[in-house]
């Protein structure tokens, strides 16, 4: 990879950030591990988090296509887009990487 | 991995939010590239960046043990530690990610 092509990488920066903002990373492994969810079912497996933060996160989320918000006759799923489910390998190598230098 | 443990992860938390601030990721990677630099070095690679910022976040990434510093002579050199060398592969990973879904 040449220096040209790192010298700005808005995109890069982007995905670091958005995985790095808080709760991001957390809801993200909850619909990686269970799968398409309910709000209510996420809120309760992250009880720290109000809803209305859960909310916003789950539609920035959205916004950048890692989640996917589908209407299931009376109620609203939740779950990772291709995009975000190709995020798996990448969370697993961060977990490894912060407990071995921690 | 059982949801209790990724409840909460800190660790996991703060290294996104370490590699997502502006300039980090980039700043690794020219020392990945590059190994140890001066600051003149760095400074020259991504022009973009103040010498304050720059100066500021080389400090946080070396108090993160992600950067080392080391005076040589008559001189300073920043290069990755061990710690942030082992960041090599997740970044490549994120940029294939950030370009794939881009």
């Amino acid at each position: 990879m040449a220096l040209s092509d790192f010298t700005l990488c808005p995109r890069f920066q982007k995905s670091f950030k958005i995985l790095g903002k808080k709760w991001n990373g957390l809801i993200i492994e909850v619909l990686l591990q269970n799968g398409a969810q309910r709000f209510s079912e996420i809120a309760q497996k992250i009880p720290e988090i109000s809803d209305r933060v859960l909310g916003e996160r789950l539609k920035e989320l959205e916004n950048e296509g890692i989640v996917e918000k589908k209407n299931i006759e009376n109620y609203v799923s939740y779950e990772l887009s291709p995009k975000g489910a190709d995020l798996k390998s990448i969370i697993k190598d961060i977990h490894i990487w912060a407990d071995k230098w921690s």
